[in-house]
């Protein structure tokens, strides 16, 4: 089998692209990326969800972009926003923060000797973010093909994005029938320790109608003031 | 003056990297990153470098790649060769490193509004670090050009390399004429607590031949023993 590093988020994207990873009979090393979000109830999601799943190996590495701060997800005194999307980049874009997740699934996979990448982005979500894009893809692919010892020795890597042109509606349709649970999933910006969702934030918001749209029952857990 | 986010690691090239920065009269914020190296000595000296050099501010983020292993520096099972480089890229290559310094910072340059991030990379000391090749820079260049708010919006970052085709004696030459105490750098793989050097792994060697060639007194701090 061949190897792929897939970053795992613990969210309803990253999950789904893990279950098509595994369906397509990658052997798959789960990578969690603990930057400081809000709450740790993702990364008890993605340890789940790669067991779950079936994923080989899961690591789960610290990052602390709270030094830097400037989004709502990395600095708590902005809040996150409950009254829906306005158009634009939300403050709760992370400054380069995928760019930094495929960088280290990159370190990860030069040590295993893969040269498989699988990340979740979606260009569809909000339309605006930056490094969801097929184009930043494409570039980081490049880089990462001059960055590396195995590059040089004539490997060539692949960053995969199994979900980039899908809506919410066919992400879930797609995860469904891989089987994801996705009551073990947190996408919520703001959830409670226990994973449960605030409904209100715009990923709540994009994950509900996501499942409006797949005509699917919304297997979320939401907190109970809801 | 315009800010600039200068890669820090407490070594003869990235100090001398801040020094060329100083004096082009970029307002510096000097970024360290505490990886898992071998030792702190270098972390200590990157902290006092950026004091004496004149940074605005000086931040370290950690980010345990001991967590992947992969090289000498990062897995202390794998021993630090002292007995001069053979060709090839040694074992203290640690995966992806760069991709992940520059990464970070990015990060920090689109939280602050920089569009300037330098970085002391140099083709001549090990001819093969691939993350150390101006067609990498470029590349890295163009990625981080797509990837972020600030780019999206306009902004173009520049990847600053002005030591890339320096040789070691060059270096030091034009450090030392912008007034950079190398006593108070680290290059050596496995410094002491105090930041004395071993004298014989691989980036002592090129260090030491580096003030030969130079013709400059070592200000290197060895280890008693040498």
């Amino acid at each position: 089998m061949t190897k792929a590093v897939v970053l795992l988020s613990g969210g309803l994207d990253s999950a789904t692209t893990l279950a098509i990873a595994q369906n397509n009979r990658y052997d798959c090393y789960a990578l969690s990326v603990d930057y400081g979000q809000r709450h740790g109830s993702e990364l008890a999601a993605a340890d789940k969800l790669a067991r779950c799943l079936g994923a080989r190996e899961h690591k789960t590495i610290k990052v602390d972009l709270t030094v830097f701060g400037g989004s709502a997800l990395t600095n708590k005194s902005i809040a996150v926003p409950t009254q829906g999307t306005k158009g634009g980049i939300p403050v709760t874009y992370v400054p380069a923060r995928n760019t930094i997740m495929l960088s280290l699934a990159l370190a990860w996979a030069e040590v295993l000797k893969s040269y498989h990448i699988f990340i979740g982005v979606n260009v569809m979500d909000y339309s605006g973010y930056p490094d969801c894009r097929l184009e930043y893809i494409a570039a980081f692919e490049k880089m990462a093909n001059l960055a590396t010892k195995a590059a040089i020795e004539g490997a060539k890597l692949s960053i995969h994005t199994p979900l980039i042109n899908l809506s919410k509606a066919d992400i879930i349709r797609q995860g469904i029938s891989l089987g994801v649970d996705y009551s073990l999933t947190v996408s919520c910006y703001q959830a409670d320790q226990g994973g449960r969702a605030c409904g209100v934030c715009d990923s709540c918001r994009l994950r509900r109608a996501g499942f409006e749209l797949a005509n699917v029952p919304d297997a979320t857990r939401y907190k109970p003031y809801i």
